[in-house]
């Protein structure tokens, strides 16, 4: 079937609609962001997921470009893989782009393509379309939405946004640029809809000034900030409250250095002379007279809050009078392990601050009203949101449809649908084949959903290893079985167990070493050991055949 | 160390607050709830945790009697390890009774103990205990606190409690009794800090009559509403609801069908003649005649709802113009899940509401500014934050201080430690040793940390058994050693990895069958595999010597 464009979300099963996107005319190609998503806590020992990009890989040759919206994880964290698969030049503003370089420079890929920066406010061609980067207010500064001027009409993006009024570099959204599209004509806006399901309009950056004020007010010795590495505008507002209170910061912890160090260098982060001191400095200084922030809120155990919770944090320990900071939110998912360090910390004799019990943090996408004013602004003909799980996708288009969008004309589609436009309408294709591309440790996408099951069921029950020896001549055990387990029983307390299961071993062998033997053991056993204790645990029986006779000769 | 009260909150390690409690003089004690713990994600395999009540034991034989506040999983779960334990008689409220009773009957322990019904608002005298049932407001009906006379002055325990204004029985907390207390004087409150974090008021269930209303109306078709079994009060809400808009109303789930049951038997279920009817009728109703609803909004993949949400309910699916709603909020640690459910549930076609897409759910908990009034209407002279993790007792702590209550008159404790009252004056004394004792299978108390840390090793990067003949004769390999793993490698594919393995045990073979060769393979393995996938799977190395010549003779 003809079409003039075509859009298509990636990013592994249709779940999670975020990390890349391709953009396509029947001869040329623009993929827009290249991140990673987070594993959910049943992806044992998953690293990270990247989007699967393998059904596209035949647009190698035509893709003209690689345009990142902003410098987060979820939409930077893939672009070794995207680079390496597509040798396609990006595009990306200032930040953004340093953020990039530290990346392919750390996968020793910085010399395969060309990096581009690119200012909000500008424009630039790309094959043949032409990408207008605008300014949005998001938790990362320097963050664009791009409008796409293509051969079938204008699509514009809006990265990951909110409508902050007071944003902590004084930078809001381009409200400007966003009208100036309505008078030109939107054929479709895809649209951040993350807090779909989320009312009203999301709080300012500025309300954390506040919470600050308060806190830095009330702590009798040091305070230690967790917030997110790439939250530059918080270490922004650390580095203000420090200030107004008289006390040193001291960022702790490589990725937080890295790009505090970028972002000031790029201008993105303004530092009055000698408030920054080294780590080992702040540690001589009085108490109450020291900050210290640090990544790793989401009770990583090895990041320095997690450390500090446990109490085998090298460097320095919490001490009497410390107040500790969580100046973010639990990302879902790590919701018991972020309270299980918090609750550590009090133990351990800290007062903790979080949201909600003060607002140390906001989200940085914006709520539902913010949603309503971007369509207004935008008045687009077609509607596709993106980012963000289907729940939110729905909610979002529930909330275009009660503005008068028609629902023919928005497109609620899982990653992997094609979404094409001809004549100015919208049509929902077909979808491209996808699953999740598991990275595990230098493995990607060699872990498949046999592996994930082998894995859970082990995580349950463990497993047994039975090893006997079987005499040729005779058919009997030769020897005791050697029984050993891991994840099942703690072998040192389950003699009974282990005694009837040698006991099981012995009756199964006494039946006869027909062709089956190990199978005929392997299932006596399982079924002994879910009478006994409710649990299955995988069993692998190895029979071993030894000749005793011939070996007593 | 003398005393005349002594309190000891029970639970397992310390972050929860919650389950049990022991209050005792030097000769008689009583005890407080007996509630299981749901375990957290990284507790492999564990089906629930019980309190540590090892070490309180030796009270067995002075123990008068076990007091249950509601019949709540985290407050009943664990009555019948209890109550095997400690051979003490049951007080409990009728629908409480009722719950428990259901629960020792399936335990085979009805006739172990003996189950007094106490009304609220009455009293009981257990021992030298003289214990005051008092109605409070919660999200299960017939929820009591108590006030309990003892030698060393009146205790009041706030249960699992919210001051509901305009609960949906009808029956708001007891103030007039709670009044009363102050004017007696008041040793000591140990009140509910579930949700001291949280500000304001926690609203009244009465707000979903109205959320109920609107998506009523705005149904097209069936109607399946989620929540908890033992939420009697939202199965009223749901019945009236259908009664407004003439639906006929279907319980679907052994749990939810057994406890309304109950709860029509004693009362605490109003049903208007032919509302309830058996699901076989329901599903031949007009779907806009229907209400269904059903236990298992955690996400549970075996519930009614997890099985509709992938397609695999065998008694009905899910069809054009069904509205699901979630009338709960996910347990912290299930959100994944939760939200998983919510899109599948969307994909196949559903509309779904959920908080805080409409207000569909309400904590059955008090907030901050109820926990105030609690305190003013009792006005302890000792306080106590109860139930909750350490995060939550602290912070309502912190509330009582703000209301005026001196710092060394509150106790934040952990699980195990000791509060002793004497002279009207708190003590927090030593703690008492305790750990999580998980139940897994029919095992309680057999899975340690060394098993939990087996099953995250396994969970991460899975196992390897290798197995390789000797020749005894020629230390040499007798035979293609064999490879096996499980959570490692999807081993179809991994051809390479398993021919470099072959390689690698070859070499370690051929530098000679040392006394430790499995070891030594274990490691060059373990070496090889880190290199090659940087992932580090247990491996087990199973030498068989065999005698080839002799064998061969």
């Amino acid at each position: 079937m003809s079409f003039e464009l075509r859009i298509i979300p990636l990013g592994g099963l249709g779940e999670i609609g975020k990390n890349m996107m391709l953009i396509e005319t029947p001869s040329d190609a623009l993929i827009v962001d290249a991140g990673l998503m987070f594993p959910e806590n049943d992806m044992l020992g998953i690293d990270y997921i990247i989007p699967d990009f393998r059904s596209v890989l035949d647009r190698k040759g035509r893709v003209r470009g690689i345009v990142v919206t902003h410098g987060h994880e979820d939409h930077t964290g893939a672009i070794d893989h995207v680079v390496e698969a597509f040798d396609a030049p990006i595009y990306a503003t200032p930040l953004t782009s340093g953020l990039l370089e530290v990346k392919l420079s750390r996968a020793g890929l910085l010399g395969r393509t060309k990096l581009n920066t690119v200012h909000a406010g500008t424009r630039v061609t790309i094959g043949p379309f032409d990408v207008e980067f605008f300014h949005v207010c998001h938790s990362i500064p320097d963050g664009v939405g791009l409008g796409i001027t293509t051969p079938a009409g204008l699509i514009v993006h809006s990265g990951d946004f909110k409508f902050d009024h007071t944003p902590v570099d004084g930078w809001p959204t381009d409200y400007a640029k966003l009208a100036e599209f309505s008078g030109r004509g939107v054929l479709a806006l895809l649209a951040d809809s993350t807090n779909a399901d989320q009312p009203g309009w999301t709080p300012s950056e500025t309300v954390i000034d506040a919470a600050f004020d308060d806190l830095f007010r009330a702590a009798p010795g040091r305070i230690l900030i967790g917030s997110f590495a790439s939250l530059i505008s918080r270490i922004q507002q650390a580095i203000n409250a420090s200030e107004r209170h008289g006390r040193r910061l001291a960022l702790v912890g490589t990725s937080m250095v890295e790009n505090a160090k970028m972002a000031q260098k790029l201008g993105y982060l303004d530092v009055p002379e000698g408030l920054l001191v080294p780590i080992e400095e702040a540690l001589k200084l009085p108490s109450n007279k020291v900050v210290l922030m640090t990544a790793g809120t989401q009770g990583e155990p090895s990041s320095i809050l997690g450390r500090l919770a446990t109490g085998k944090n090298r460097q320095f320990d919490l001490k009497e009078g410390d107040t500790v900071v969580f100046s973010s939110h639990p990302i879902p998912g790590n919701e018991e392990l972020v309270h299980r360090t918090i609750n550590r910390l009090f133990q351990r004799g800290a007062r903790v601050i979080y949201d909600p019990i003060a607002p140390v943090h906001v989200s940085g996408h914006a709520n539902a009203e913010e949603m309503k004013l971007l369509i207004h602004l935008v008045q687009p003909k077609n509607f596709v949101p993106i980012h963000g799980e289907l729940r939110h996708l729905n909610q979002h288009a529930a909330i275009a449809r009660e503005l008068g969008i028609p629902a023919e004309n928005i497109a609620v589609v899982e990653n992997g649908y094609s979404i094409e436009f001809e004549g100015g309408r919208l049509r929902v294709c077909d979808r491209v084949p996808g699953e999740y591309v598991f990275v595990d440790g230098s493995g990607v996408g060699d872990i498949g959903p046999a592996v994930m099951r082998e894995r859970e069921r082990l995580a349950r029950d463990g497993f047994v290893i039975v090893r006997l020896d079987l005499d040729t001549a005779t058919s009997r055990l030769a020897s005791r079985p050697s029984i050993l387990s891991r994840g099942f029983v703690f072998m040192p307390e389950s003699g009974e167990l282990l005694a009837a299961a040698e006991e099981k071993i012995r009756e199964v062998v006494a039946r006869g070493n027909g062709s089956r033997l190990a199978d005929r053991l392997e299932s006596a056993l399982s079924e002994l050991f879910y009478q006994e204790t409710k649990r299955r645990p995988m069993i692998f029986v190895i029979v071993n055949p030894v000749a005793v006779a011939a070996a007593e000769k």
